[in-house]
């Protein structure tokens, strides 16, 4: 479980403010993720969430002091852009983003859980369809979604997938899944409080793609 | 077909050298090329297209008296690079590159020869078929394929697609057509002369994605 046991999030403070430096070290391990997947059909999805990170440090860097937590950015995002907000800077790249990590986590949860389809114990594409329908899906139009069910046919087989999450190491699957189970713990917590401050300040939006 | 129009390509020396920053610079308006197609899953498309512009920019600016033409790239890296050439830097990026431009040549050609599915005389699939067909399926494995199929339920009608070569302007089809074809004289030239480069350098690949 290397490539996300040496990456873990950081527990958040009691007020739920996530600290943007912090966040954006973390989470630029994360594309590395679609690695693991093992096609490069995976790839393009990998650019999709490298320049939403991408977006998002680029408004951080221009005033670190200003933009100490992600709701700071989203705060004077809205001032500064009227009527164009929240469809805009980094809002809506964290807004995006924040659906591929979803994504992610629900397809580690649900393999941490032992969802399988017993016809097919070693292929994982319960996990990843249960994880697209619920963080992806209703913001995608049918024509992605086609091309969703089509990707999947590129899916691994769930032991290469393992594997692979533990950077090639022979790991029993029994502790591959308890190293899964230690990450959940604040990358979920971190992702559940992203999600609520869009929703307090009423920056989520619903369009599809 | 202001979009075409406006950025013709030159016509090429008898040599049939092309000038780097000449090609850099017409060729950085063919992405917008993708936003005719009217839906947003042609996106990522543009992007990797525009990657492989940047990364050849990228080449060129370190040097731009070194690599006055595209050929003095490819011979440059080739030295550089030894075994891992040609599948690295600007030969690899010029190596895509090209054929998404053939693929947009043929589509294009297609449409100017009057190339149409009798039953459906307002759709453009058996043109983006054609093109797909000649210039890229055969570098993608089979489940690219499939998302092309599911991608090319996208495709807009041809009407529109016309229109929106000629930047919204309400145009004649036969002007549009002509325009087409003016176009398309040195823009296949220089395709030809990429391709014809890549064969005597023995710098093009098989591999599929
Ligand atoms: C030649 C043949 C090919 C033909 C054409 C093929 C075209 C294929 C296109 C398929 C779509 C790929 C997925 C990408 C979808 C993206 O369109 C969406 C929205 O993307 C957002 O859009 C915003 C504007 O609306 C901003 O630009 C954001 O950018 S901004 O930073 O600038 O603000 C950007 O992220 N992202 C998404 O839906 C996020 C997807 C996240 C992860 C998904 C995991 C799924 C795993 C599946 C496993 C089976
Ligand atoms: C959440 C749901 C979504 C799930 C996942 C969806 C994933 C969808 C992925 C579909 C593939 C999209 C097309 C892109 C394919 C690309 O993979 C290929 C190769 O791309 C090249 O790869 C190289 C390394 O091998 C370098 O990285 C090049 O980069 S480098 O510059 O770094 O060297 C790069 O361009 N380019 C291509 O095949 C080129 C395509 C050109 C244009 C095609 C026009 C088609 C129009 C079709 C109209 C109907």
């Amino acid at each position: 479980m290397s490539l996300l046991m040496e990456n873990q999030f950081g527990e958040l403070p009691p007020d739920k403010a996530i600290d943007t430096k912090t966040f954006l070290d973390t989470v630029s391990h994360i594309p590395a993720f679609f690695d693991c997947l093992g096609s490069k059909v995976f790839t393009i999805i990998k650019s999709d969430i490298n320049g939403n990170i991408t977006k998002i440090r680029a408004v951080y860097v221009t005033n670190p002091a200003k933009y100490t937590t992600l709701e700071d950015i989203l705060v004077a995002e809205r001032e500064a852009h009227g009527a164009e907000w929240p469809k805009v800077g980094a809002t809506l790249a964290l807004m995006w983003l924040k659906r591929g990590l979803r994504f992610i986590q629900i397809l580690l949860q649900s393999l941490a859980d032992g969802d399988r389809d017993e016809n097919n114990p070693n292929l994982i594409r319960v996990n990843i369809t249960k994880a697209y329908e619920q963080a992806l899906k209703r913001y995608h139009g049918w024509i992605v979604q086609k091309i969703f069910n089509a990707a999947l046919l590129a899916a691994p087989y769930r032991s290469n997938f393992l594997k692979a999450l533990s950077k090639g190491e022979e790991v029993k699957e029994e502790d591959c899944l308890a190293n899964l189970r230690q990450f959940l713990v604040n990358y979920t917590a971190t992702i559940d409080a992203i999600y609520e401050m869009y929703t307090n300040l009423n920056a989520e939006l619903n369009y599809t793609v």
